[in-house]
């Protein structure tokens, strides 16, 4: 059994193992202030070319996802997001449980614009009983986003300017930041993106980590008393260094950039392989997360040796569903799909 | 001018204030346990033919149903409604403050069905992630809706069948209950109604009492320590006496139900008014809440003396709006908008 | 039977009532944005001496505490407030359900000090796990206390000062303010107060008022959006000019303050009758609430005829307990208590 | 530097991590469903004797408490828990932030009684206004206490039992289980203990894991959807195995009971360093939590050396501070820590 499901099936990258195994017994201080995480800030600093931002380490998406809204809204405000987003589909009402509502927007590939955030502020501050209407807060996406599309610099661009003009925080969820980074056609760099929102965090989970987020604030404003509520949340690890070691590690020789260019050129193979057999895609995806419509028969010959996520149902007899590459996936899985894949068509 | 923007412009029924009045100077104890909220709830018990009802008196509609919901849900869980649903719209994100998403359902007429619940529940237990998702936990539904349509006995059957078979409490808003239950068509009665459902509450405010609201749990598994919640979410009156009198009041006689019937009536009368001139309406309302759409500039020549809400734009042109008529509406204010109407014509 | 168990058992005083029955029939726009509100608001900022404040009415007591807290603190703060305040008490955990602790400081006789609050924040600042420990954000204080005791000026304005110097807003619980302003020996005006607090409120609900508070916000940082935050906490009452006509009525004339010396005066008569005959006293207030400890077997005597509220138990024969005088307390009513208290020491 | 400043400092056992290092490749299913979490569920249920306990894993303590509390506790209640208990003194918050009051009983030694328990429950019940006060809805304990004292088996059956008596569950914070068990004098074993309350956790992350702590659920009414509760608090890990792996390796050839143990003995060497050399202690404590009072100048001296956690000032001249021994301690530590402290006393 192969298993292309999601981009968390294993442990972590060897390099980043190692340095967890060779400084095991070296005693740290707690919570996130020992010598190991001042490094891996330092470099991820130097990463985004932000040397004054915070960052903070967490364990995982959704306590992150839940620390940082929380920190930025005031009770009666809202996050704007796309109805696909992983804060409004995929936390069980994480933010919600923070108090606060999560305004959706509609989308076809996982994508906000610009204007739709526009048009939703202006139309709550025009509506009589704005006071009465959850207020926009702030606005959270994700790069890549759910369906593994990317918003290029210009729409980036866009978007933070809005943001900007209507004074929103606008928050990016980086789960697999790496894998849109250095996706083919991805016209934004680290540095840029950067520039271009108030806080973000760096996805260590899915790109090489045994776990772990690391979030960057750019924005003054932001930066008070993050720590406290990190704790409140239960998102400050007792042992703080484990997060640090791992960022250490990726952010060492660009380790973090060439894992996920890996990854996405497994993803390009896997893509060519439904591609080049005739399947339609869901998404039109440039990142890990490739999403074939397949036929429910041949979804049920694929699955005895091929773990994969269902998506949505597409019509009676197609589904559509997700195979993930990552930074552990290898030439072999992939072949043996391609293998799979092609005796289908026989 | 004359204002027909809601069904709360005015004070209270006259036979409502004037208990207030001769009661004024007694002497009785507080939050609700004095013997005028006894006897209240005694009529309203009688009037919904539940005699173990459990009936608590709230100030407003928000505070009841964030009170209500609350009190049912478990964290994890949220609420079924209507995407156009009071809870959802128009109450600052007051569930969500809580702790709890509601979760929300296309309609296009205020209404959602039987099969809308079944399909969601069944998604959801399905999905391979149920556990990411908030799972629901009940089910909200307004009666009139925001609409000011209503569902038929058979449709509401259908719901609660669906909601027990879940094991999902289904919860009825009844702000403007009276107005529903005596609108023409209508085909339920309260004590239809109140099996109909495990908990719902009686709209005062908008139906002739100075503010206040009836909540009438039916469902012996959702009475335990409701008085601890209200308290907690500052609902409960300190004087409960005022709300135990204008519904004592409310409850003698049919005072409730005669001047809700009154209200529709002076409603199918501007109805009318809209209709013979030739106004589409937006949504086809038997209750107070009348919906024409009107052109932009009449709506300016009417605004000059009527008072009216802005619904929503329907096209360039074009605009709907709300005319509300309460139980405090006078033949004179209904002629004098034929009057106006009839000159837009001319 | 008289009860004297709290001042809120009766329903308006005159001049209040009679306000809503004259204006009962006309049409006012909702949720506080009448004529009337604005009336009141102007009247009762000019009694503050503070012409650009902020005020809002609310129905209770918790709601407004519970509101106005939940608009000051960030998740990670708590409220600094006596041990024995209101919001620690007796609100069925309010303030929590908010997500903040109720940080509790001792006190014997309601009131907390200048220096308690210095001390800590100081211990906070300097404890080395300062970021696990719930942060002090603002200071409560009620009054008078719920011990009946008033601060000083220059207990307030020490307190002030430290707040000032911290940082921490400080909110003053005025449910019984008119109760504490007209005491004997009150060294502090309604103008003097406002200088001294960020914001708090005056109380309507025991003092001469059907139902209703009013907050008054004199720290412009504070004034940001509290309504929709009043909305989502189902603290905006829909016939918003209930309130704004009962705060006109009371601050015509004076009426506030005469009612509330009135209620005052009668308690000093209270608090006679039991010294002078020699029953010690739980705590000793200036106000409304008088506390005399009674033997057991006197106060079932007594207990046929009068009402009081049973507040703690002092020795196994010995209970101290609460009477309430009120704006609505005759001189016959406490002459039949003169009457009761004398005939037991027969 | 020799740190003794908690019980956190090191990494993991050596077999803990090896496992996680032999098993780094495997492809396992996410959120705690893989075989490695089956194991490991398997083993603890039968150390604890109970085959059908629940048994879940989070990552940190914090996160533990607060996700078992809310899981619990309905909105109008609260825990009851010693006043130096974790989660009233340690957490930012967390319970609070999840809308509970914690609810505190006074403690001289960590530890709370049955009898506390419940005078405060009757003292709840018999309050006229018990309505209007948070309910008590379970109990909180840690063993061992913040102190490092141990509830003895009689101590713990009292308690239960008047938990049973009240329906209030009991929780148990294990964060030092291990060091609990093995105690000397500890009279408790791990079957009994999960006897006498309906959950517990125990600790990995001081004793001997990277992270992590298994909730152990026995009441079966507490067992439903603690897992949407654990996703909805960002406590669920997404690599769930390395915490199965963890717990795997612990529960293996008694390998958590063995290095608790060894704590136990490296901090009764520590103990007796101090108290042979006439220093009191601040807590009798027979685990690996050590409170020697030393006096300021002493301890400056020492700090060069040596890390402890500051616990409590004293007296003018005297600090009360915290040594911990953990699984990781050396003889050789504990030796340098002995000579340091005879060379004070030359």
């Amino acid at each position: 059994m192969i298993h292309f499901n999601c981009d968390y099936l294993e442990g972590a990258h060897s390099a980043v193992l190692e340095r967890l195994v060779r400084t095991n017994m070296e005693q740290t201080i707690g919570y996130g202030c020992d010598p190991y995480c001042e490094t891996a800030r330092a470099k991820i600093r130097a990463a985004c070319g932000v040397p004054d931002a915070d960052v903070h380490f967490l364990v995982g998406g959704t306590q992150t996802n839940t620390t940082v809204i929380a920190s930025i809204l005031r009770p009666y405000q809202g996050v704007l997001a796309a109805v696909s987003g992983h804060v409004n589909c995929h936390e069980t009402g994480a933010i919600e449980s923070t108090g606060h509502k999560v305004i959706t927007l509609p989308t076809k590939n996982g994508k906000i614009t610009a204007r739709q955030v526009a048009e939703y502020v202006e139309w709550h501050k025009n509506d009589e009983s704005f006071e009465h209407i959850v207020y926009p807060g702030m606005v959270y996406i994700s790069y890549p986003t759910e369906a593994g599309t990317l918003y290029t610099k210009s729409e980036l661009t866009a978007l933070y300017n809005t943001c900007l003009a209507y004074g929103l925080p606008l928050f990016i969820d980086g789960a697999r930041l790496g894998y849109g980074l250095m996706a083919d056609g991805a016209d934004l760099t680290l540095p840029e993106l950067a520039q271009l929102c108030d806080v973000f965090y760096i996805g260590g989970t899915k790109v090489g980590a045994l776990f772990g987020e690391a979030v960057v604030i750019t924005n003054p404003a932001l930066k008070k008393d993050f720590r406290p509520l990190q704790k409140q949340r239960g998102a400050m690890l007792a042992k703080g260094r484990l997060l640090g070691l791992q960022f250490d590690a990726l952010f060492t020789d660009d380790l973090y950039f060439r894992i996920a260019r890996h990854a996405d050129e497994m993803a390009y193979q896997i893509r060519e392989i439904f591609v080049s057999n005739g399947y339609p895609l869901l998404f039109d995806s440039p990142t890990n997360q490739q999403y074939p419509i397949i036929p429910d028969e041949e979804l049920a010959i694929l699955g005895q040796n091929f773990g994969y996520e269902y998506w949505e149902r597409v019509d009676e007899t197609h589904s559509g569903v997700r195979f993930c590459a990552s930074w552990a996936t290898t030439q072999e899985q992939v072949d043996a799909l391609r293998e799979a894949v092609r005796a289908l068509k026989e």
